[in-house]
């Protein structure tokens, strides 16, 4: 970077602040072209030193994204379910696709897998019931007698019977798995015309999926599947926020929380044992922000529990669903004060400030995330309208979990330039891309929402190196240990080298 | 506000960051308190002390606020065009009237006054010839001969032979309102369906009201008018952003850019001796940014000369038109150095940042505009992502012109309450509101930007501390000088409390 002639610098918190106090002339295009710079390297990766490869790549990069720029369709100014096939077809995606991408740090457990499985193989299982919901939702349930009817239901069908007495059953099929999904082909604005209407088919499809992951068999393979697909898709390590559901058997019999949680540990170690280039994976465990303080008691100290039994796997706990009609992080404090009280370890990783509501009491969970001691934040969209809540992040390396295709379909922002991580990334602020519940929006991995961060949040500005440091900060801002994270990044950066040498000629 | 216990406090540019760099253990709802009205008290108006009155009002409108929030549609949240209904029913809205706003300080010539008045007055008068464009536009002309034909339009109508042979005149009238405006009771998304449409539709609208507007008669009481609507709004101080055309008369003769300046000057001088309480007006001369570089040397040059010859009028000198089409300021560098080269003084107030384009050479007008040492900047949407112009532009007090309904048509947000300036009021940055171009959106004075602000970009943190702050701004960041602008506030001040003192009960 060029000196900047006259210009004192004072590093502030990262943020460095230019004091031009004296009266300028006429511009020197010399201090532009130095304020330019300071500005570019202010950014996320601004300050990333290229190797002759991956500057090769860059403008390869840059003549592609120039390219994608020039069409008449914008696919990050569009809603994602329009976007999709656009997307999909992008050079850049696809060179997205095969990228390291490190770590996914914010995905939820029933929903990592595309819907097509669920229906192509978890329903087409033996003793697979469903029942349609007076809502025009459906549910599943998995037995070896018939099951008794469940209230806001039609009877039961076994499947196997239903599909017996089809010539084809291939519109059955497409109809359940629009059931485990919010993704359309239809016009998503009228489908979902507002935040209530997509929060509430949102949690139908979840109940919908409920009874299909939550029967063991489906259960281990459906987080097998998951961990396939990341795999896949070029992420080396998972941090999975998990309910820890009682799983059940077919005669009806279930496992507790330990199970489950230990179920998780089982898998995870039989795919990277498959896969030794796979880093692993950790469990968050959540519950839902609509309990109350008595049952919050509770499950914070079964999570105390299960941190101090099983800490390998285990790394923290977390609160979900809908912020806005939730209980906000103060109501619980005497929950969540627990660990520090009883000088137990219980790292936090607080969902906060997903909502639009600024000034309401549910507002005030991303400072209380960030007092609670929360090792990240969840969304964290709101962060830019809390300045002391912001700059506490900062100084306190709390990176924000940056969903934009989740935050896109729930309705918080419409055009993703005008996401507040774009903000956020401009000032190099701790952040990491996640998809938080990809086979709900119908995306994949993370590469979808790398694509949206990537040529929508810093327009020809972001160029490799934010990639780079985005794919770092997953590893940077896990629960791994400093020993960990060391181990992870010499694996990641090998991945990283092969494939800029790959994709370069 | 309390004391921060533990937390020394480093004042950094305005920005307050507390150093909390102690490991926090369960956290202490002093310090809790204490960080909110930290946050709190950082925003627009969050210093203001207000009397035991505005405090009062203050409450009032806290709880009207609330009231608005419950119902199902949220205007902010919805198209202007859709949500105008609802703001002109709101009780908020009809104090925001009343409250005196202060000054204007970004406002077009021509769309200063509601169309309705265009059609009913104008367009009335004798000798008012209309024609079809190819493009479903409209042009006019007033002459004393039948004028020319003019390319790409229908031949001319006579106006009055027209609507003499009509039995009912409404159904025209509303078509060429409609011709006048973006202002649309059909569907805005489908109308408008992209920028470069609505664009489109803009530059239009401005050319069919051109010919009414630059014939002699018509433009002074166009003018009268449209102080007279700024005052029935409760606007004090006008400054006009004016491309100062040649005026012409009906014998086709035209009067020079001098005359049209002194005719703003005059008809202001009649207002102000008729209204002895309002402040007054100023002129920003306005250029198209479509010019090449020969033509921008000339226009300096003129707007040199007329800002030494008429000082008390004229305010500046800024480029107009869409950014994105249009050269960038850096391309202007040369006319632009002028006065600086000549030792002359001409003050800019540059438009800069109404772009979503980051990393485009259009997307340098920030940065290149305080470099050439901007008054304002007008919209300074992008100003965000861009971390070094954002740090400039807050120590210089180079106050940002935000209008919210105008960037909402104009298709860079959606929802206003991801507005950028609802960060930048949560800093305190410095910023006005303003309206653009109240009569193509179909807003009126400043009301209903002050209501979109009020209401959407702060949510319930904002009060009347912010609306206090907003108007003193309008006058602080005006371009009067100091004696001017204390005589201002002073008027200012007397109208405010006479507005809360019929206003609290
Ligand atoms: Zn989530
Ligand atoms: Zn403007």
């Amino acid at each position: 970077m060029a000196a900047l002639p006259h210009c004192p610098l004072l590093a502030v918190s990262g943020l460095l602040l230019c004091c031009l106090s004296f009266s300028l002339s006429i511009p020197d295009p010399q201090l532009r072209e130095a304020l330019m710079q300071l500005e570019a390297s202010m950014q996320t990766g601004g300050q990333m030193v290229l190797t002759d490869a991956e500057q090769r790549l860059d403008a390869l990069l840059f003549k592609m994204k120039q390219e994608e720029m020039k069409g008449e369709d914008f696919p990050p100014a569009m809603h994602f379910f329009r976007a999709r096939h656009l997307i999909n077809n992008s050079p850049i995606f696809s060179l997205l696709q095969k990228m390291p991408k490190g770590g996914a740090l914010h995905i939820h457990d029933f929903s990592m897998v595309a819907v097509e499985w669920l229906v192509k193989n978890a329903t087409y299982r033996p003793n697979c019931y469903m029942c349609s919901t007076d809502n025009r939702s459906i549910r599943f349930i998995f037995s070896s007698q018939w099951p008794k009817a469940l209230p806001h239901c039609s009877p039961w069908v076994l499947l196997e019977n239903l599909r017996a007495k089809m010539v084809n059953t291939t519109e059955l099929d497409v109809s359940i798995m629009g059931n485990l999904t919010l993704f359309t082909y239809e016009d998503p604005e009228s489908v979902y015309p507002s935040q209530d209407v997509v929060w509430d088919r949102f949690e139908q499809a979840f109940l919908a999926v409920w009874g299909l992951v939550t029967y063991a068999p489906v259960f281990r393979d459906y987080y097998y599947e998951g961990l396939t697909q990341f795999y896949k898709d070029n992420i080396m390590y998972l941090e999975l926020r998990a309910l820890l559901p009682e799983i059940y058997e077919l005669d009806g019999s279930t496992h507790d929380i330990r199970w489950t949680l230990k179920t998780y540990q089982d898998v995870t170690k039989q795919f990277t044992a498959e896969h030794p280039d796979f880093f692993g994976a950790r469990v968050i465990f959540t519950v839902h922000r609509g309990v109350n303080l008595t049952r919050m008691v509770e499950v914070v100290k079964e999570a105390i529990q299960l941190q101090s039994d099983l800490p390998d796997i285990m790394a923290g706990f977390d609160l979900v669903g809908r912020e806005d009609s939730g209980r906000p992080l103060w109501y619980f404090r005497e929950a969540l004060s627990l660990p520090v009280k009883k000088g137990v370890t219980l790292p936090f990783f607080f969902h906060a400030g997903e909502t639009d509501l600024e000034g309401s009491d549910v507002d005030q969970n991303l400072l209380d995330a960030i007092l609670f001691n929360t090792t990240r934040i969840g969304h964290g969209f709101a962060l830019l309208r809390h300045p002391v809540a912001k700059s506490m992040s900062r100084k306190r390396g709390v990176a924000v979990e940056v969903c934009p295709i989740s935050n896109q379909v729930l309705k918080l922002v419409k055009d993703l330039r005008n996401h507040p991580a774009a903000v956020l990334m401009s000032e190099n602020h701790p952040v990491v891309i996640s998809s938080d519940d990809p086979a709900m929006f119908g995306s994949s991995g993370l590469s979808h929402d790398f694509y949206e961060a990537f040529v929508g949040f810093g327009g020809t500005s972001s160029h490799l190196g934010s990639l780079k440091e985005l794919a770092m900060n997953s590893i940077r801002y896990s629960s791994l240990t400093p020993k960990q994270k060391e181990k992870a990044l010499a694996l990641w950066q090998k991945k990283w080298e092969k494939f800029v040498s790959e994709n370069v000629f």
